[in-house]
């Protein structure tokens, strides 16, 4: 295969974009574009442009955005409306995030004539297949580099090597090994590797980023009002605010009562079991929100059919197939049960937890005149409870009759 | 229909059921036996069989028995094979019990000669579906009385009424009417109705019976170990334990940390929303657990599979259908996939959470040697996820071609 | 209750709901309102009026309408999007005809301000569930009345003897009972009872009404071309039609030809099995039709997907909800599916059997250029497959290598 | 990687396997062990023996073994327990195979102490993915060459060559390239490639081999009656077989009525669609007398879980999945279902239509008594159905009561 020309690099500043830039460069002889998003990760962005410039990447080659809100609206809220889970306890704080900036770096080839796309995960990962299944998805003829599959920087000793002899600064304390790798947005942060290998073990304690321990959240619960109009948040404790705002509040709520954490050993898409420790505090803290606010507006019907697309639905996006037809069927499925998804609910957040303890809406399904113990004024006859179970016993008497007769 | 001869009546011993075997025999003239049952509710038994005998029934017509070995055996342990959770919350405590009463009702008919069989239960709610369905399914002739769908005591006026004129005695507080009803075994309380009723309020903290309040609870975690064969929990700390003998320790053991509460409203089977204060202690710390064990025994494709079939399976156990073929048929397929589901799980629990911090097994599929950051010695070959890759993306790149055609 | 005012009666013009009409007079002494609809079933309309008058109805209590293509269009069509199939085998013609006849009745309600609709379906199957599910859906509070769950007319000998004695004209051949009943509307003709209630025997020639036994077909094969748009059929050999008029010139062909006779034994919603023989002659060839466009322009996710939920989907329309947010949340993920669902397929009608031969789109995603077993220019590199397999492997290795371990 | 020692090699003793064993031999200087199959393609094996011998196979290394018994008994029967049809339409005759020749590939690797096998499957299809991940599956370190995806005899004119240049014989017919390819077992033959490669045009009528064109099939239908015996056919016209036996008469069956021919593009699992034309007439005629015993012997409830399921147990099957635990899974469910599918068929084959004209069991769950449109003496009551009905319809209720509120 020959050479790309213009390849669009999705660009952290740190050390190991910064090697991959280099290597496209020279192993290539490409033009480098680079895409920076915030993707509300929590860490400056001008330094990685300064970085760009230093490594001779052209001004008009760096494209530096802030996609928070785009990211909670279109990728977050959507998935959350299916109260998404993998494989029971995930909340699917990296998967959901890959999507974007795959698209934007597609995007920004088209932009500026870019023949290629690359980007900084490894051969054993998620994100390899997320980032390409999402291009391919875009544009079928675009190419996407991989240097980690490619290149035989195999060692940490490698690529120190090579960013030396290329001249890319490297921070002291990124000279040794990290002890653990970390991705960060929005949603959560991830931690895996090194000393999380062994899923028998603790997770030391300084491998938490965004979340107190538990032990040290506040003695005191504290109750927060979520409001939802059709499935999505849109308001906490009375105060209306934009989507990437109410994210970054619940992060701050959970966060500061140690809620979210999930040491989990999970089954990647390539094939391999692997252990994370996950912080998805406003995550967390939205999820039970939203099933609070559903259990009231939402009917059996939609919700048992939910429930049972529901990890269909998180081991695709958990996959990589976030643009595919099947994503896109599935959601137009979760969108349309989302309608009367409006209400408040009263959560309380406590060391650890957070427990829906109230929850009403206009829109409510609930209704004390039939569900009451006391005197319903005729709005629910029990006798009709007998013919209901005697229909629905009648293919089990006939099982049983069947079965006594062969006896 | 004529009226039964001798009826087996499900009896707890307490005033409403105490009725309802007054009016069973004045209402059809017909002979008493009465089913108690220790599932592990908390209560003398003895008192009911004073009670029993007080109001006339024969001795050998008076059946208590304890169950809690057969009840957390044969019906709690193969429910959380399947990480069975009801509308995404609900661990199904109350659900997973009648079907056993039922089957004792059954058989204890058939021991005595009986030609019937009556529970307690209401028009409104689910136990009455399932005390109904297992017992068609057990016997497909056997009459089902339930004397809340046909008696026109429609009052608590009316119950006391009857009560006094019956001699039934009758305990000072329960002339009042209760301010919500309880129902429990080893598995979990459960309280709904009156004060309950209205789902926006918080529930009062006297509600809660079986597990103190997580502000109450230890200020210091507690590290417990669980360990697994075949998918059922066999010990705690290394000590091998009967199935009911652990379920009441880590009953001890969640309701001391507060553990296991859930504030919820249902979708009952008979149509309408219901709001119920769940108290699981035991069970939630056991669900934890148990996906814990899963995250390294488990195969990804029996998992995902388990994940899909799991809201069908908690459906059928919350409508009423545990003897039912497609109960059996999943049960089947989950038991297949607990073969290797062995191993021991590190649980921290503290204030109102068990989390999973640690678990291993002679039985993990996790491989360190594959998932490493570090030199893996060629377990794993990175450039197949290029294959891997472009063929699953072959489709959507197919998608896009074509789409852009169109254009 | 007290009596109803006014009555919507879903009459047929038949013998029965004429007793119907003539039993809600006298019962009720209520004014009736008669609807008679045109779903194809291939009678003259206007004796129902005629028989009306005859009854006592005003003329503006008299609805007599053509509602074959809004059958067509809203009902039968996105039901075939989603090629629905109850019990692998049953089209559900009747079903599928039900919620429209309720809507109507219900619209009608509302126009004359009747407070309740009738229907003449029997207790024991399933169309009363369907037309009453509807109802409930459509108006919550308007009453449903089902004479044969209510009256005392339980043998033919009784409903001859009230026809007489209320002056309403019975047919000779109605005089004694038929050998089997029958429901026709533009997509099936259904027949059960009688003769047909034993499911060893075969089901006599005069049972058929609307296909010719397969050996009178022609015995010349004939070749036809369906066209469709997003899922839909909207031509024949290249010729524009109508929806109602495509099922009308498909069920013309397919009739001809011998195709869509099936006899069947099917679970009743109501808990009983039954037998009936379908004559779904256009059905038939549309499904194949569709399955055959499908084939090219859907998308193998999309399609997988579709196949999953399909029975869901048909087991929800054939039990009567039509009308329930679930089966819109599956008809949202199937119409999202047939957005490029468009081209020509050929098919070969002969002798009880339509097949596809070919079929071809602008929207096509068949891939000659991947496909082909001849050189194909680099659009497929074999040596992707290595890596797609091995990684595809690899949890079944790991599995593998734990088992052999623990041998 | 170094070269394999010794090679198990899935032989067919065609041209196509000739030329992969001599490669084998000369590419890595290995021993080969050929190992040729009677699935019931309708080939003479001893042929294979002679060329094998020819090209110098050591006599103890080449083996040759009629495995349609256990093909059928383990592999076809169970598939045909679950009603298996991919995409709507496949009865998986080739997907059923692979699992076989690949296991008994892996057990004569380790008969022989080789430490490779190898087929002769192409980068494009399906069946290597079969082969490789049932080999994975059975021996987690055993090697699989698949020659057609490494070496560079990328034409018809390099094999010939080669095979020239190898003194492998070369019948005359196997010069010039063959229409089309191949596949055949005792379940089915199947077509593609090259004059099939245009989903449009019609397939010719020399593609077809083990049917007759329908319109060449006798003018008079044949009647036949199929016995089963917990879900497998053990019967034919009341005469006992084995399976084996039994789908080979079936075969005749069939195939003399031209049934079972299906024109088909389908979704490989390698991401791009594929047209196929196969013939399956024994099974076709089987699946049809499967879904007959099961009308009247299965359960409403086991027959709507086994339709549900069927869409994934036959993905994964086509996938190659066959040896993995989710469909050892599905098989335990599917299994446990067919207790009591017992019972007999009648079928009609008729120039291209096997179709169920009756069926009997003294399992049967069908009640005429309850489904009588005679008096059934009080086996069903209609009044029944009212609270049936009401308590189905009443979240239906509840949310029109919302909506219209909202408005």
């Amino acid at each position: 295969m020959s050479a790309p020309k213009k390849v669009v690099l999705a660009y952290s500043g740190g050390l190991d974009t910064s090697i991959i830039l280099k290597w496209l460069q020279t192993e290539y002889g490409c033009e480098v574009v680079t895409f920076t998003a915030d993707l509300g990760q929590g860490e400056e962005l001008e330094p990685a442009r300064k970085k760009a410039e230093l490594l001779g990447i052209k001004p008009e080659n760096i494209f530096i955005e802030d996609v928070r809100e785009e990211f909670v609206r279109d990728f977050v809220f959507p998935m959350f409306r299916a109260n998404a889970v993998y494989e029971g306890l995930y909340l699917l704080g990296t998967s959901i995030a890959r999507p974007l900036i795959s698209k934007r770096c597609v995007e920004i080839a088209h932009e500026t004539g870019a023949d290629a796309i690359a980007h900084g995960s490894t051969g054993k990962g998620n994100d390899q297949v997320r980032y390409e299944l999402s291009a391919a998805a875009l544009d079928p003829d675009l190419r996407v580099i991989a240097p980690w599959r490619e290149w035989d920087l195999s060692s940490r000793t490698a690529l120190i090597e090579f960013a030396e002899a290329h001249q890319i600064p490297i921070a002291k304390d990124k000279r040794g090994e990290a002890p653990f790798s970390v991705d960060a947005n929005l949603l959560h942060t991830s931690s895996e590797g090194k000393v999380l290998e062994d899923p028998a073990e603790i997770a030391p304690d300084y491998v938490y980023q965004r979340t107190v321990n538990p032990e040290d959240a506040p003695n005191e619960p504290e109750f927060i009002e979520i409001a939802f109009e059709k499935g999505d948040a849109v308001a906490i404790n009375g105060e209306a605010m934009s989507p990437a705002t109410i994210l970054t509040k619940l992060n701050e709520l959970g966060g500061k009562h140690g809620i979210g954490r999930l040491d989990f050993v999970e089954n990647r898409f390539v094939g391999m079991k692997s252990r994370g420790i996950y912080e998805t505090p406003g995550g967390t803290v939205l999820l039970e929100a939203h099933r609070g606010i559903e259990q009231i507006t939402l009917d059996a019907g939609a919700g048992h059919l939910k429930d049972s697309l529901m990890p269909r639905y998180a081991e695709l996006i958990y996959n990589g197939f976030w643009f595919s037809p099947e994503r896109e069927m599935l959601q137009a499925a979760i969108d349309k049960s989302q309608e009367h998804v409006s209400g408040t609910v009263r959560l309380k957040l406590y060391k650890g937890s957070a427990t829906t303890v109230g929850r009403w809406s206009d829109q409510s399904l609930y209704s004390e005149e039939h569900v009451t113990f006391e005197d319903d004024a005729g709005a629910y006859d029990q006798k009709d409870a007998a013919g209901f179970i005697k229909l629905n016993a009648l293919r089990l008497r006939l099982l049983a009759m069947r079965n006594r007769r062969l006896k």
